[in-house]
This record gives structure tokens, sequence and C-alpha cells, in this order.
């Protein structure tokens, strides 16, 4: 796996087939992006298509390149996602993304994003304790990290006040608890080990993948505040990598609203269920921290363009591997983790990535 | 690969993985159709996704299950897609498919699929004297061919006399040139060769594919009478087979306008380039005649659903190769081909099926 920026030798010719990832057709009226993507790269005749699985959509088509460089089918793979929302107006993205909900009764009833986070967000209060102080540290932490990334979207400190004296958009939610509406685009190069150095002087290596679902409605949960599917797509990739939680030295998490950050340390094995934000207490989440997670900055900052940000994360990862970060870079960074998950968590993928 | 009707021992704990094509948001305020086919199913937690290539997404899903299983990552995988298109107004339906052209010029023009279907008849027609008489043989016979396919959704005798009578959509198609608006779903089962026996009594073989794109935009192209994409897709295809286009014994094309399945017979390579009208002429694709196409009754007649189709495709080629298509059954089908385009054809993939 490398990054554009760190390739060469790479020619049009040596991409033998491009996945792109893309969640709604409603932000530009287009689909079939994967012809999209290979026209204007001039990648044409290779085979091309689009994964859609709301905001996991980037690393569904990265498993796919992989599933295509193990096939053997290909030796040489595009992989990217890409969102253009600032189009439309505030409501009509709200309405693009809730496409993701259960249309026969959550859509019917009203839901939103933001209003099922926050009773995820809720549950978790009221079973762990967790406040909205903890939440309003997320926040600060993405903010500050994202200062340090040029290609953030939202480059601003901002305070613990700043997050909780800013308007309510779905109790406990806030508008500093949220992702933006973002544009953006990512693309990863994928290869085989064997070739990876023909390519790249710095490549990394994804040594475990995980992918899970779970039921389309938060409303037909055991639990609203355990994400099944991305802890059981963290366990899978874990597994496939040999590796423990405590090994992994730098994460890209699926922050879309605060909440999700506190849910991803429980995921992902850095605290037990429950626990999560009881790292933010003792800052163990800031880089220089016990396990940094998002020093891009995270959805929250660095932005989230839906079907990007799964690539956007291992953007960041392979950078932190090969030490490219600058100021944000996690020191002595070996193996990364990146977990994305679309809808109500109703699909999770997550990949362990190693500096060799 | 195999049917469900033909499966047996299969328990749900066994399907891995899931791969769902579907088309469009539009029909039903829907996206994340792996998670919801997953749950549906009683899949969960097996991971999830959807795949969008337009009309061609459900070949696509079966592409990216073949992937899975060639990969190693899993022995049993769930492929399918789904449409619920009569829930909307025609012209709704017409705006949804349209998403698939060129956003920029295309749609901002006004056009429809039935006009960019139309001008390729038009080129076509110009080029190579097809005429309005041959595209009204394609109609009668795959209407003809659905009589005897309780699955179809239109079972209903036309002359070609109807056809050339019914009203014009976009010169020179008329109405029984155009496959209808339908609901429809379609699954197969894949799984190692190796341990297919264990699941049916009559699996079958897929033994090549291919997969290409083209520009999205008709207008890009150099000649808009020659779908270059499905060509190279079937070219592909045959060579993984390691057949020739002669060998094939049954193929199910898309037949989305006649015009379609006259193209299809030449990026086949059942006819030359500017032939393919030709073969109609001493009816060569009807069922008993040297290549039968679409016995299914087509995308014309068995139904476009739209991300369902190309798997209703590999479902009938399964049953002509096992013997089960009573009397629309090709006699000694051994070789099948199913051929699934998407967009302007921006997306292509042909499948080769064998019963051994």
């Amino acid at each position: 796996m490398e990054a554009w920026n760190g390739c060469r030798n790479l020619e049009k010719k040596n991409i033998q087939s491009i996945y792109v990832g893309s969640q709604s057709e409603r932000y530009e009226h287009q689909i079939v992006y994967g012809s999209v993507v290979a026209d204007w790269l001039g990648l044409l005749p290779s085979g091309s298509l689009r994964v859609e699985g709301c905001a996991a959509s980037g690393a569904l088509a990265l498993r796919l390149g992989i599933l295509e460089i193990i096939s053997g089918i290909s030796d040489v793979v595009l992989v990217g996602g890409l969102e253009k929302m600032s189009d439309r107006s505030v409501n009509q993205v709200t309405d693009a993304l809730m496409s993701a909900g259960d249309s026969v009764l959550e859509q019917y009833n009203g839901l939103t994003y933001p209003s099922i986070y926050g009773m995820m967000a809720t549950s978790h209060a009221s079973k762990y304790g967790s406040t909205e102080e903890d939440l309003a540290s997320v926040a600060v932490k993405n903010h500050k990290n994202a200062m340090d990334n040029s290609k953030a979207h939202i480059r601003k400190i901002i305070s613990k006040e700043d997050v909780l004296n800013s308007r309510v958009v779905a109790s406990p939610l806030k508008l500093y608890d949220s992702s933006p509406i973002s544009d953006g685009a990512a693309v990863a190069i994928l290869t085989k080990p064997e070739i990876a150095s023909k390519f790249s002087d710095y490549p990394t290596f994804i040594v475990g993948m995980g992918h899970k679902s779970d039921t389309i409605g938060l409303y037909e949960r055991e639990d609203i505040s355990w994400p099944r599917a991305m802890a059981e797509a963290c366990s899978e990739a874990y597994k496939m990598a040999g590796i423990e939680p405590r090994e992994v030295s730098v994460a890209e998490v699926h922050d879309a609203f605060t909440i999700n950050e506190i849910l991803a340390y429980e995921t992902a094995g850095f605290a037990k269920r429950g626990n999560g934000h009881l790292l933010l207490h003792d800052s163990q989440t800031e880089i220089g921290g016990k396990i940094p997670v998002n020093p891009s900055g995270g959805l929250k900052a660095r932005g989230h363009p839906i079907g990007a940000t799964g690539i956007c994360q291992v953007y960041e990862i392979h950078n932190q591997l090969i030490g490219n970060c600058g100021k944000r870079q996690v020191s002595g960074a070996r193996l990364g983790l990146t977990m994305n998950e679309g809808g109500t968590y109703a699909v999770a993928a997550a990949h362990v990535i190693s500096a060799e």
C-alpha cells in the first residue's frame, strides 16, 4: 500500500482496477462513480466500480482492492473515495445521510444522525457515567491536532467551554461535537508486497482486516451503546494481524460525532467496554499519550467527505508509519489502526497497517 | 456457484460475506443495502456491502464474490441484487436512472436513457443498415421466450407489427423496444469448486470473468455505435475461460432496449462488428438456433429490476446448464455467457459459466 505522494515508476497502464467509495447520489446527481473516476484519471479501460456502505464506503473500497490483490487477479489497484457535499443545503445533506437509516421506522419517524448518535451518547452516559465534558474533550483534542495538518478542513483551536456553550444539535451533542459537511477525495495505490519497492521507497503493509455488519436500525439492537460490528471488525483485523490492541501505536477512528470516538476506544480494545471516556481524563489519546487517536484531526476537524473518509484515515496512518507527519508525528509509530463505520454502525471495517 | 433452489446442507452460519448490487437510493430512500439484506436474511454479523455500477451492479456483486472466494478469505459468499422501482412515477424512475449519465453535459442538456440508446440505434442503422424491423425482432423473440418463464415480469406474445405500431419513446425506439420498470431480487451462492458438491448436486462453475470501463459520457466516444467496454469485458472473460465465442451454448445479455441486444451479438463475438442484426434474419438467436440469446425473456420481458438483473442472468444460465429450464431449455447447453452493463456502457462485466 502506498499513497500517491510517495509513488515512483507508477504509470497509468499499471493500474488494473479502480474501486471508488461514495455515499450518496443526491449531492451531485451522479452514480457510476467508478467510471467517472477512471475516466477523469485517464485510467480507461480498466475495470472500475463504486462501493457504498455509507460512511464506511472508503474502507470498503480498500477492502475490495486488497481482495483483488490477494486473489492474484491484479498486481496494482487504485482505491479511493470522494464526496462533494457543499453544493447542497444542510437539510438536503441531512436527508441524504439519513437514507442510511432504516427507512421503514427510523426515517419515517423523523430520526436524523445527530439524534441517533445523541441517543447512543445518552445511553452511554446513563450506563457508564460519561459526561458532556468528556465529549467536549474529544473535540478539543481533534481540533488541536488538525492545526498541524495542512489538508484539514477546519484549523481552529477551540476550548472545552466553546464546545459546551455551542448550540445543541441533538442533546447531548452540540455543534462542536459534530463533524462538518466537507468536500474531499483520497486515493491509495495497492500492490503486492513482493513488488512494492518497485513503486515506492516507503511502502507500508496492510497486515490485518476485518469487516462486519449489524442491524440497519438502532431500535433492533440489544444494547444501543455498543457498536457490535465495529468491535467485531477490529477483533477480526487484530486476529489476522496476530496482534493485541495494546500493540497499536496510532489509530484513526470514526468520530463523526464526539461520542463515536469514545465508543471507538472501547471497540478497538484501548479501553474496556464502558470505560472509553476514562482515557480522556489523563490525555491517553493525545499525541504523546499512550495511544494517540486521530492525529490528523479526525472527521471532526480534518473533515468528513463521507465516501473519502476511510481512505483519508489510511493516508494519515501511512504517513505516520513512514514518519512524514511533521509536528503531529506520533513518535516511533510502527503499527496503525483504521476504523471506519457506516449507517448506524450497520457496516464496519477495520485495517491494521504495519511499517514493515 | 449455486442458486438457492439447488442448495442443500447450507446453513446461515456458512455464509461469510454478502455483496448486494443496487442502483439507486431514490426508489426507497435507502442505502447500505448490504446490511439491510444481511439483517433481513438473518446473516448478521457477516460482513456486507453494496456495490453500484448502475445496471451492471448485479454482475459486479458476482465479481466481488468471486474475488473473495479466490482470495481464500471466505469459503461461502452470498451475492445478490435488488431494486424496487414500482413505487415511483415514470418521471422519478427516469430521473433516478439518468444519474448514471454524465451530470455536467448529458443530464444538464436533458438526455434520458431512451434517447441515448436511440442515438446508438440511429448510428448503427446509419452505418450498418440495421432496421426498425430488426429491433422489433428482438422484442418479439424475447417476449416469446418469457412465455415459458414463470418468473418473468411480462408474459405476453407480441407481433412485429405490435412493436412497430407502438408509440415512439425516443426514435427509433418505441414502447415495445423498451424493458419495463420492474421490482425484483436475485441471489446466488458462491463457493470453492472443491467443496461445491457439499452444498449442491448440481453446481455450475464460473470459468471466466471480464470487467472494463468506458467514458461516463456518450459524447466522449470515438464511435457511439460500439460499446467498447462490453466488447473488452467479453474478450477478457473468454481469454480466462480459454474459449472462443463460437463455443458458447447460450447467453443472457443486456437488452434494456432492443438495440442493446443487437450490440451484444457483436460485442460477444457472435457476429462481426456491424453485423449483429443479421443474426435475426435467420433466427440464429432463438431457442433452437445457432446461439440462443435471452431464453429467460431478457430484460425486455423477464424484467429489469436494475440491481438484480446481473444475478437474474446468472440464475438463468445456471438453470440452463443443469437442464432445469423446461420448455425454454437450450438443448445440450454446456457453456453459458452473461453480459451486464451499466450507465452508457460505462462499466461492463461478463462471466463465462460452465456445466463442468
